[in-house]
Formats: structure tokens, C-alpha cells, sequence
């Protein structure tokens, strides 16, 4: 039997004027399928219609049974990271070149959404992670992530030294510009920058990418994502961690961070026959060969 | 309850003098506790010694429920891709340099051969592919690896281009000098050398690596571990697959090698308390740290 | 004053029916300026008209002072192995997608030739490399090279162990797939695929680049381009070297690869204000920006 | 004819017990031999004897012809960028494990001092940059190095944008965490770390090195010291350079950093028959053969 969404948000922060026409076409829609239709705040007031629902992020994680992003790859990260843990299934549209996570054109909104909204879709679940950052024995900042936990050196200092314990059993020291804990999700992000390998969705794995390491034979690992990763700051003169990007400064020599699996994902859903394979091909140029000149 | 093990098998086939009589020690310990031991028929002809019973890799496979490999890293991989299917469980005593798999040394073998004897040890599963040539329907070739699959150019050809297809979904089109396919246990093999990450022997996945590719943003990716990779050869003079580095040359461009997890797994036992990220820091000098010059 | 162009050669060997009329309206143009032209044997054969002289590659190499390559990088690499000895001066005209070293494209060769036969051009001269294998003290083969000598294991071994001394004074032993000695030129062929650094042709630099390096920590390195490689098969079954992808395939152990500078290089003519960056940015796709998700 | 040193600085900021003892004892001997010593001024003080004369870096820089570094590659890194303009002539000996650039040992340094003060030494010349922060046409800050010039984001921000023009033409534009420009000095330094070539010290080039690259297809590009690169900083909150890890953090949107080879060099001079490869061998673990499993 199909799923019917009853409450569903549109989220589209950074929205131009075209973004705008498109934000109450979809809301439009929407409603006339019966469903009640919740607008974010702050989208609210930017398209400045008030036809719709505004509703705070806190309620759209209370009530919503599916959230729209309407942006980049950027937008869609912040409504994973807001509304995960309240179980909101999520669908992206992009109003610019598609994104690893985002993979609805905003030409195309009509039919997809369509579909979705008549229960047609892949269905895929993300691991999230959770990052608590420790000082003598209590919890001083946590937060949860799609991509990716960082922990690095200040721009100001030279590097940074870690030392990583896995499941109480230690690693390695690490004296690296930082180190980058990424889910599969985050593995086509920095990560990948830093040289590291990509993850499969389905991969129930995590990924340790070190930056710029000083240990020439460092290389990633990929570990099992049940595992309970912990750094600490060995040396370092204002060392940083961050989720998402999102930078919590504060750390000093000694603290550790706690990495863990969250204790729930988050749900995207995709047109059917959603191809991941062509997603990274569309998005690392893969298809271009060859690039090199040799002989006839 | 502990479990005994009845009929143990000892193989060590590029023996040195000295390992001849540590072979035969073992043999004498085994045998003292009451197991039956067969040493295998060319490591028997090697030690000249008619005290214990000499047998086939075959008979071996079907009799022994515990192997013990004298030598290398190499040696163990060869016994187990041997006696893999047959379940028979292995434990590798390395004569020279502790290897990734092989990992009590020659001075230590009475204690930790003892223990495990006893039933005291960590018992660890690790992931075998098989793979499996063919030419318009028909199976042409097959093999089984514990490290992995690699189809590769000739040495005659500048490069060889290879359709991937996981699942019946086409991922990318690959100009290499080959493609690598490595298990958790491979990853620390050719595959490490060709830039892939480490995959630690409990993550349910697989790599695959490409050996100097042409696309420079093409990157290793790692897959779960129950996927079909099909591995077509598009273009190519001379293409070779091997498993393992046992090589089959007699590929044609329109082949395709189908690689999947192998139905059963290898099971390594290891003295209690077995740590492989020792091993990693120890086979790969991540222990050495500054190596760069840096301001004071 | 300007240079004269008395004596033009025209090569194109793979040609197909378009390129056919190009390379008859370039012999007429060249021809109407009053200076002879030469077509390369088997480019006369195959595009049928004995309208201009028909010349081996060894006469050209005695009698031209300037050879156009139709084709793409491989043609041009093949025409510069062959004339740079001698040198004749070289044109490139790309009958596909530009190249690194065939930058004039078949839309735009009237204008670009008339202005490089006016004497109106940019020249660029390209290191070319000689190598010799000696066995024994005594030279067994030898080649020049505009990309690159590779010396490589055989596809049916693990893999080579080779001996590098430079000048005189031991460089390292590297276990690898091979080694790479490349010019600049060579920097964005093979050795790019391997992990090389780009060398600026205007760096007199050779640059050794591992393919596929045991040693982890291995890098490539780049040395003055005055210097003396001599690389010793130590370990292989069935070793070979190659200049530009002529393979070489009789080597032994124990046989010493030589690499120098060739005594002569070889001239390129662009049209002016040639300019290499774009090129690169071209060919490697360094313009597509950005392509990581990243939060908003 | 052999050159005299008549004027001696030594300089050992970092000194422990062990060191001070040393620092006097070398200095008995330069005394004993009849030139005149100079002991930095803090070093003078921490070493808390009145025998010999203290100086400034700034009198040192006036009267030395030979400057003695005690410490580590971070030291000698200090009293090169103080001296270098100077042309006071630079041996380092190192109190740990030897560097990349102080290549005499504490327990070597009576026998290799004699040989290089009777004038038996082998002389390098390293190449310098010198950087430049232009704003509106106006420089507000400059600086040299000997190991690289580096632009990078703050740790607060995701990345930083820069455009880069060498000798005036276009290269690209980098989004990356930073870009590295490295002397053949600082190759082994932090852009070793951020997967550079090494440069041979007589190699005349430098290498841009970005660290995390956007674009998976960026490449190190080795070009001819003699040019000038020009970096614009394009997009970045907080962006910064750094000389040799001395940071200046006041950069803003629209800066450009202007690097060229320093109008000197720095001349280190070493026990005869240096070995530039050895060093290498041995700090990068080149030695360290076979490290990965491979079947026998």
C-alpha cells in the first residue's frame, strides 16, 4: 500500500526570485493533494506570501512527515542535520547543476515530486554521525553530522597531533593538518579532497582521511561503522572540530572527541531507479576519456 | 567449551634448514597432545622425515580441521586460497619479518601454538571472492583469491579499457593499466600500492582500485561486499586476469569477469587479545613520526 | 628577419576521408607560397593523388626544414621521434579534440599556418630523452623518446625490483609495476596517470615517477634534466622498457637502462602567444569548480 | 686555495644540558683555531657563560662568514631566513635525528667542523622566495623563505578560492584548503605532506602544491624558478600566508600574494662527499623493502 505524506515542509533558504515562483507552485501542488503544507520560517517571510503555513524548524521536526529542500547540496545538509533525528523523510531539488544528494532539477520538480507524493520512489537510508567532545571525563559539545567530523589544526600552528583509539584499542598518533571521520555520504565531500576513497551508501562503513599527513605511508582506513572512534588532542595550539563545518573552537591539548554511528539515519527519497553510479560520473567527470596523449 | 582440534596439518613449503626443525618440533608437540598431524607431501619430501604422515593439499582439505603455515605471508595465501572451501581453519607462523597475516613469530610459537591448541585464541573470518571469466555465456575460467582480482593490460599494450557494471547498474567505463578488486585482506596488498585505502577485515566491503588511470579525477570506491562487479574488456591486446597473482592469460577483448564474494569465508585464529592495528603500524612505519622538517 | 620555410612536409598517416581534403588544401596552400612540399609515403598512398612529391620519413629528415602532423598527440609523437635528430621543425594540426602538443585544430589550420609560414609563431624546444639497455658493458638496444622511458614488469609477475643510481651515486631500489623517467612533455602522458607532478616545459627537469611503488612512502621525484639515470633490473621475470610505448621486450636481470638528455631537442611552432595553462586547464579539467557538497 | 673562516656565529636557541656543554666546546675549538666566535645573543645567555663574545642576529648578519646552527631543521630554518640576505655561509648540526638539512651529528661534529673550517666541505646553494602582500597597488607585508610560501583558509571556513596568473598568464583557479609554493628545500616539507614531488636541490624549479583540492584532477605543477607567481585571493573569510610557517593573518578578499625567487641564495656547506639520496633513503623509510604480502 502507498504512503501517504500528510504534512509536508518546504525549506529553501537561500532562494532567488526564480526559486521563489517555483517555492509556491510546489506548496500549490501540494496542497491541492490534500496535504497540509508547512513553510519553513524564514522561507516564509523571503517569498513573502502568506497563503502557507510558516513554521519553525522545531515544529516542521514535530509534525512533518516529509521536508522538501529546495537549494544545493549546502541547503539539503542543514535539513538533514535539523531534522534526522525526528525521523523527517527529506527530498531534494536543486536549483542549480545537480549535487551528490540533491539530484531533482528544478525542470523536473513536477513529475518527480509527483511520483514521490504518489509513492513511487527509492527509498535510502544515511548514516549519521555523532560527535561529543570530552574534558576530564565530561561532555563540553556534541553534535551530529552527515558528512563529516574534523578535527584540526589552527591555520595559525603548524599541525596538529591526534591519537586515535578504536573500540579502546589504539591506532595511531596522527600529525596531519587534521583528521576527517566521514560516512559514506561525506565521502564525496572533503574527504574526498583529502585523497580519500569513496563509500558506497550501502557500505555500512566509516572512513579516517588524514590531511596532508606527515607520515608519508598514512593512508585511509575504512572501518566498520559500529565502531567507536576517539581522538585526542595530543599537541596542538587552538585546535578546532567541527561537524559539517559547523566549528566549535573551544577544544584545548588533552580533550578527546567521541565518534559514533547515530542512532538514527536519515531517509532520502529519489525518483525510482535512482543511479548513484551516474551521480558520480556526472559529478567527478569520470566520462571524459581520454585524457592523456599517447602514441597511435 | 573448548574445541579440539583432531587433525592438524603443517605446510611450509620454502623451508630453510632452520625452519626444518622447528617444523618437526611442532609436529612433536601436536602430536603429544594427542592429535593426528599430516604434513604435507612436499614439505614432508623437503624435511625428510617419515615420523609423521605425509598428505595431498587434497587429503589435507578434506581431514585436518586446523592448518598451521610456516613461512610467509605468501605461504598463507597460497594454503588458504587451498583449503578455504573445506573450511579447514589456519594459523600462520612467519619465519622471517611478522607479515599482515601471518603474525607469530618463530620464537614465539610454543606459547601461542599452545594457547590456540587449548582453544584459547581470536578466531577472525575474512572475506574470499571468486571470479569467473566468460566468453558469450560459457565460463572459460574461474578462481578464488583471498587479496583480490586484478584484470590488467599486457606489458606489450599501453593501457586497457574496462566496462564496470555492479549489480547490472553501469558504473564507469576504466582506462588503467588495470583494475583491482580487493577484499578487506587485499587491501593491504597491490592494492595499497595503487593508492587504495585499508579496509579493516571486519568491514563487510570491498575496493575496487584502479592501477594509473587515465581519468585523474577517478578515484578508488568502495562497495558492499555482496555486490556482483562484471568487468568487461572493451579494449585491449593481451588482457590478463589474475586471482591472487596466479595469472590466466588467454582473455580476448568482449570477455567479462564476474566477481563475487566466495559462499564461504577463511577463518584465521590468532593468539588472544590479537591487535591488527599493531599490525598495520608495523608493516606500514606509521610509527615513525616527525619525518619533515618544520620551523621550531 | 623571417624564417623561410623552403622545404614543408606533410604526415598524417591515420587519416580519414575529411582529413584527406584538409591535408590536399595545406599541400596546395604551402605549394602556392612557393615552397616544396613533401608527403610522407604512405600519407601519399592513402590519400591517393600524385599531385606532390612522395617522400620517406628519411628524406624528410634530410630535406625539411618544417613537418606538419595531422593528427592527434600520438601522430605528433611519432613524427618528433622520427625528425628530431634532425631537426626539422614541427607543426601540429588536431583532426579530434586538441591535444597537449597538437594545439591547432583542423577549423582554424588556414589562418594559424599562413601566420607560422610568415614567420609569425611562438617556438618552444622539447627535451627529448635517449636510453640505452647495456648488458655485459655492451649496448643491446637503444631509443629516443619525447614522453618517456619505462621500465616495467612483465603482466605476468608481481612485480620488478630495479636498481637506480644517478651520476654515479645510488638513488634508491624501488619495488614496483615499473618506473617512469619522463621529460615535461611526458609529465601529462603516463607518469600523470601514475601520480607524477606536471613539469612546465621550460623546466629543465626529468621527473621519476613509480607506478604502483611497494615502498609507501615513495614520491616522485624531479631532478636536473643533466643528469645520468642508470636503472638495474635486480629482480624479474621477463622485464621490458619502452621509449614513448616501443616496447623493448628482451631484457634480463641484471641488464642497466641508461637515461640522458638527447643532444638535440625538438622544436614545436605555435601560433603566437601559445599559451600552455590553457591547455592544461583544458585537457584535466581544471575549470569545473566546484564539484564537492558542502553546507551552505 | 683554501677559504678561511675568520668570524663563526653559533647559534642553539633550543639547547638542553647536553647541548650547552657542546656549544662551548665547539666554540673553544673555532677559538683555538684563531677565528673569533660569536654566540647569539639568547643562545649566549641560556648557555650562561661569559668566554665568548654574544652578538645579535643583526651583528651576525654584519660580521659573520660562517654560521653554526645546533639544533634541528626548525633552528637552522630561523638562522637561514635571518642570514640568508646576508650571505653568511650556513653548517647544521643536529642534536636528534638527523634532518633533512642539518645532516652532522652531535657525536660527529668535532671531525665533520675541522674538515669544513680547513675549508674540505662540499657547498649547496638552496634557492629562496620572497612574498609579497599587494593591496590596492600597495605592498603591506613582505617576507622570504627558504621552504615555501603558503596561502591557506582560516580553520573556521570550509575553503578558500584563489586565483593564480605566473609570469602574468592565467593559470587556474584553486579551491582547495590552501596552496603551497615550495622550494626544492621545502618539497620534503609541508608539500611533501600534501602529496608534492620531491625537488632535487639543483633543480631549478619551484612547485605549486595545493592541499585538498576541489578538483580531483589538480595536479602539482613543477615551473622554472625564474618565474613570478601571482596569487589572488578570491573568496575566503580570514584567509592568511605564511613564509616558512611565520603567518601573516591579515589578508582579505581581493589581496594578491606575489612570489619570486629571493635576489640570493642560502649556502649550506657539508662534510665532503654529501649525499643528498641518503638523506632521502633515510628520512622517507625508502629503505624499508618489501612491506606488502605477496603469494611466493
Amino acid at each position: 500500500m502507498v504512503q501517504a505524506f500528510r504534512h509536508v515542509a518546504l525549506i529553501g533558504r537561500h532562494e532567488s526570485e526564480g526559486v521563489r515562483t517555483t517555492l509556491l507552485e510546489i506548496a500549490e501542488m501540494i496542497s491541492e493533494r490534500g496535504a497540509e503544507v508547512l513553510i519553513e520560517a524564514q522561507t516564509a517571510q523571503s517569498i513573502g506570501s502568506q497563503r502557507f503555513t510558516a513554521a519553525s524548524m522545531a515544529r516542521i521536526a514535530r509534525e512533518a512527515d516529509l521536508a522538501i529542500s529546495i537549494g544545493g547540496d549546502g541547503t539539503m545538509l542543514g535539513v538533514a542535520r535539523s531534522l534526522a533525528a525526528s525521523r523527517v523523510q527529506l527530498v531534494g531539488i536543486n536549483h542549480g547543476r545537480l549535487g551528490f544528494i540533491t539530484d531533482i532539477s528544478l525542470a523536473d520538480w513536477r513529475s518527480a515530486l509527483s511520483a514521490i507524493l504518489d509513492g513511487v520512489y527509492d527509498a535510502e537510508d544515511r548514516t549519521l554521525l555523532s560527535a561529543r567532545a570530552m574534558r576530564d571525563g565530561t561532555e563540553i559539545w556534541h553534535d551530529i553530522c552527515l558528512n563529516d567530523v574534523v578535527v584540526s589544526r589552527s591555520s595559525r600552528s603548524g599541525m596538529i597531533e591526534l591519537q586515535v583509539d578504536v573500540d579502546g584499542v589504539y591506532m595511531y598518533n596522527q600529525r596531519a593538518d587534521g583528521l576527517i571521520v566521514a560516512t559514506p555520504t561525506g565521502s564525496t565531500a572533503y574527504a574526498l579532497s583529502a585523497n580519500g576513497p569513496i563509500l558506497h551508501p550501502e557500505l555500512a562503513g566509516i572512513v579516517l582521511v588524514p590531511v596532508a599527513p606527515q607520515a608519508l605511508s598514512n593512508r585511509p582506513i575504512a572501518l566498520p561503522d559500529n565502531v567507536e572512534v576517539r581522538i585526542k588532542v595530543i599537541e596542538a595550539s587552538e585546535p578546532r572540530v567541527s561537524c559539517d563545518m559547523q566549528v566549535f573552537g573551544d577544544l584545548q591539548v588533552g580533550d578527546e572527541i567521541v565518534v559514533r554511528r547515530a542512532p538514527f539515519t536519515c531517509r532520502f527519497l529519489h525518483p525510482k531507479n535512482h543511479n548513484h553510479y551516474a551521480t558520480l560520473r556526472s559529478k567527478l567527470n569520470w566520462h571524459e576519456l581520454p585524457i592523456l596523449q599517447r602514441p597511435d
